[in-house]
């Protein structure tokens, strides 16, 4: 089984000023999903401009102060769900048009978080879907949450491939982000970054020039400390790009791409 | 709390060769939710034309021959999944245009059958978005099944009124239809049609004349059905016309209207 991962900055135009899907991506992506015939396969996605926007205005997962800002955040929440859900929809529809059986289960269907970690969840159908020989359809979503200071968190696809990696332990976890892999200092801001072909710690990175830029350009460091602990566990993953025509196929049926291997 | 029941009929063009939502109805019925101002509200919908067209196409619930009609199913569950996603996201933005915080709680993400009837569903998530104050919102959907033969099924809004009332415990069920209740024979095609105030039995109605029609006009019968083991568990429910205004607000408020009572 693989757990691919698709980023919102591969699939939705994320520095939209308002929910922007990226058709000409998905449907490329989609055609090489389908081609790579992979046996098993469970997709989680990013929200993107879908899910940012509306996140960071209702400040989902910051301490409520008073009853008007939990109103506040509530149609907040239930705004948001709409809209990664009308993202879901698009995703399912590129998938559904290439022959792949995809099901969506939205995690704030079933799981709830402490403290912005998911706290339960139960994968019974995320298992029986697989079992059936469908593709589970997961995503970064916003649920409810333990702490009654925050009472709300935004799960990110990157938490959902680290929980559900750890338990249903695929044989492989690919990321498809925008970008090669992790490098030395921003590739898109200086030409002297390198590629690196494997990371084993987010302290190591701390020493490399331009870390803070990784952080800043997509949330790198947060995606990498999600692997990380995978990799702590003993589970290896791939960032790859799926920016870029055939990597992501490649990558699929196991054939060697560029890309940076987290590993322990 | 209230579980209100939004037929497929009255949200959707039902008669549509393809999905077909009704926006007038739908920004009216929004509107006459919020001005009711309930409390505690579970929303159930219907799928309409979103479902009905390929839930028939596919035969979703009927026995399974071989391989290849295994594999065309499985499609076509992904396909209806998809449509009443696409269904309930239009429905949840009328609503929250209303400033109805409304949360869709897929049945695809929680629940499974046996023999096309509602087997596990933990309802914790209802329970938990009801206790936040925001408006859980299921509808009619497919979900697997643990018969073997077909292995996959269609769950109606009414199985799901019945499945949840019966755990819940609402103080009223509402279901809002495109016909003012239960007529002695078809309202649309006959006018000495009357309009029964009180259903205690499917077996009563059969000696009705036109109760073949009242199944053909809608599956009422399969309605019906459903309400009347609710009503043999001492729980009633009330049949009204969310096609004409005003009528679903006067009864979310408590006021009376025209409609057929199910009782015991």
């Amino acid at each position: 089984m693989i757990i691919l991962k698709l980023g919102g900055s591969v699939i939705t135009r994320k520095d939209a000023k308002k929910p922007t899907l990226n058709p000409v991506n998905l449907e490329r992506i989609a055609s090489e999903i389908a081609q790579a015939k992979v046996e098993k396969l469970v997709i989680i996605h990013g929200a993107g401009s879908f899910g940012h926007i509306d996140a960071r205005k209702y400040e989902i997962g910051s301490e409520i102060k008073d009853e008007e800002e939990l109103a506040w955040k509530k149609m907040g929440f239930a705004l948001i769900q709409n809209t990664v859900k009308n993202l879901n929809h698009f995703i399912c529809h590129f998938l559904l048009n290439h022959g792949i059986p995809a099901i969506a289960i939205p995690p704030s269907s079933f799981i709830t978080s402490n403290n912005k970690r998911i706290k339960s969840a139960n994968l019974a159908m995320v298992e029986k879907y697989l079992e059936m020989g469908l593709v589970p359809v997961l995503h970064g979503d916003v649920v409810p949450d333990e702490n009654d200071d925050i009472q709300m968190a935004v799960i990110s696809g990157d938490q959902l491939v680290n929980y559900l990696a750890a338990r249903l332990k695929p044989e492989r976890i690919i990321l498809g982000s925008d970008v090669d892999g992790i490098y030395t200092c921003d590739p898109k801001g200086d030409s002297q970054a390198e590629l690196l072909p494997v990371v084993k710690s987010l302290s190591d990175l701390e020493f490399l020039e331009g870390a803070r830029t990784v952080d800043v350009t997509g949330g790198m460091a947060g995606k990498l400390k999600e692997l990380l602990e995978l990799a702590g566990e003993g589970i290896q993953s791939e960032i790859i790009n799926a920016d870029c025509e055939g990597v992501l196929m490649k990558a699929l049926k196991g054939e060697k791409v560029n890309g940076t291997i987290i590993t322990k």
